[in-house]
């Protein structure tokens, strides 16, 4: 049973490491569980803005209680220092019996050298228990340290024949308040939300996450807007803040000096200029660098279009009404160019939820 | 606990009646389980064209031993005299103490008077259980009867992003093998199988049911094809027999007088004129005519669009494919001409299942 009951706890930390996501970046989201004769005796996940560490807060919880303990942790322990003591001392100084590991950390100041220390420690170690579903949990953190960019994840809420709004352009609502609110959880698990300028023309939204008591979690709101069309007085730009920043990307020289000049003087707007932003994969290592882990692409069209054409999308949610809309409604995704049926994308379907009367299927990159 | 069993029992006797369906039209699929002492001594569905009616397989299966049995009935017995004498009698001779309907007749013929005989000759008489699920099953019967036009079963098969083929028109396959093993299995559940001249034009097909074993239950195979355009040598005409009967549904003064002739000498191909193919209710009134419950509507997009527009969507299949196709790919509902999103047809998510590596979301018209 020990083997089972591994597998039991490992999936309580991989829940407690959820919780940060969206929170945490640049950072992973991590659990951690202890366990004593049986009895949960702390538990801990990555805090907001990266620190303090989920062993750190686990430990806490336990007191003094804590010798013999086993640890069960969602990614490897630290074993540097950072800005906080490493955990892996921590653990040891706990007087802790055993630790199971879910996946090694591939940062390389820690790649195995905290599963290491431990060992030298006297301390039993066990590793790879959930190892893919704490990969999925942390697939932002890993995806920014092995490829130089975040998770991309796509939210399209569209009729069940694939439209996003009438020929008129009228999209509010095609899919229920149920459907809408798992979209603002949405943002709140993920650290930036991204659209292209059109959805800003079109919709004036504010994307942040309307979640009451989740309002701190609303992430960074970035568009792709070459031409800095973003209206000065759009809802994005009134509620930027330190708190709920805007960033802008768009291409130097095809932006009016003084369009430039009036966004630079609106807290919390970061104006990015990149080559072109129709680029990707460049925006991508951008992203990456400024600490984004986990990105939700919410549209339009042709955002949605560009992803799939650049292999970029990582994880889909996509909404579905019982709704028909007709040929002559806006297309979800834009012209992809598919020479055939052969080279279209493709994504490996999940999982299935009823979200009101509307209906949730996730699909995920396959390689 | 006897309701429980009933329920229990009545299930299993719904279960037996779907097996005619597709199978028996004009008439209802029906299930006819018989208990006694807790045991099943005989199990009858409506046999292909509709005799032996389900009560009298049950009753020889179980031979002399039904005195003080009960039987589960997914529709009222028959009180009257048809091609064959009434179920009534049959199991009041078989001394039965207990008949447990689910749903009553609603044929004038019958009406509550099967019911009523049975307990005139002192057998118990439950109704109502599991009624909504008795409904369902022989929701093509009732709809014949009371709407006087079949059930209409839509299939769609697209990408995620609502699309039935490329751009080139390229359509095989977006779903994978098993999506469309589903397909076929969905053809014999039905008495018809409707599909647009122009899906015939674009794609040659046979429409015949495909799964070895079940090849008898092809269904009729109908074409709206208002000005006959359906060539000579298609595999429809090719396939053409009694067994395997085509109905082209088109308009008199629109068809070329060779033509008709042409077709009027092939074998199992019968032509029926309208005075306009794209009034569906008249069409829909003809079909109920001909005795068809159950029609699934295969495409294509403009006939899926003329469905959605008249209202007689009773049930949709949608399968996905974890594919998008992009802007560019062929729709696949054609233009509903809506005066805005509140006008858009809605149906009911009643079921979703993984069929291979697609989704299959089913929809229910709701009133």
């Amino acid at each position: 049973m020990a083997f089972v009951d591994d597998i039991k706890w490992m999936r309580h930390a991989l829940a407690l490491a959820a919780r940060g996501l969206g929170n945490v970046a640049p950072n992973p989201a991590v659990g951690c569980l202890l366990v004593k004769g049986g009895v949960i005796i702390g538990r801990g996940w990555t805090q907001p803005g990266g620190r303090p560490h989920a062993e750190t807060v686990a430990l806490d919880q336990a007191g003094e209680n804590t010798a013999g303990a086993t640890a069960f942790v969602t990614l490897e322990p630290c074993s540097h220092f950072g800005k906080t003591p490493p955990c892996v001392d921590a653990l040891i100084k706990a007087r802790l019996s055993r630790v199971v590991v879910a996946v090694e950390d591939i940062d390389s100041r820690v790649n195995g050298a905290g599963i290491r220390k431990l060992r030298a420690a006297g301390v039993e170690v066990t590793t790879g228990v959930l190892e893919a579903e704490a990969r999925a949990v942390n697939a932002g953190f890993f995806n920014t340290v092995i490829k130089d960019r975040p998770l991309f994840s796509l939210k399209i809420a569209s009729s069940l024949d694939g439209k996003i709004a009438t020929a008129t352009g009228e999209s509010k609502w095609i899919t229920g308040i149920q459907a809408r609110r798992y979209g603002h959880m949405l943002r709140y698990q993920h650290d930036a939300i991204l659209v292209g300028v059109n959805t800003v023309l079109a919709d004036n939204p504010d994307l942040r996450c309307r979640i009451t008591g989740l309002e701190k979690g609303s992430p960074i709101r970035i568009v792709l807007d070459s031409s800095l069309q973003t209206p000065i007085d759009s809802a994005l730009f009134k509620t930027a803040s330190a708190m709920h920043p805007v960033m802008i990307i768009s291409t130097e020289d095809k932006c009016s000096p003084s369009k430039v000049t009036a966004v630079a003087k609106i807290d919390g707007v970061e104006l990015v200029t990149v080559a072109n932003t129709y680029d990707l994969k460049m925006v991508a290592t951008i992203l990456a660098a400024k600490g984004i882990t986990r990105c939700l692409i919410e549209g339009g069209a042709q955002v949605y279009a560009s992803f799939f054409r650049e292999g970029l999308v990582d994880v889909l949610y996509h909404f579905t009404a019982g709704k028909a809309i007709g040929a002559e409604g806006i297309n979800a995704i834009g012209n992809l160019s598919l020479a055939d049926l052969a080279h279209a994308p493709h994504l490996k379907q999940v999982r299935t939820q009823i979200i009101g009367d509307d209906l949730l299927a996730t699909y995920i990159q396959t390689e």
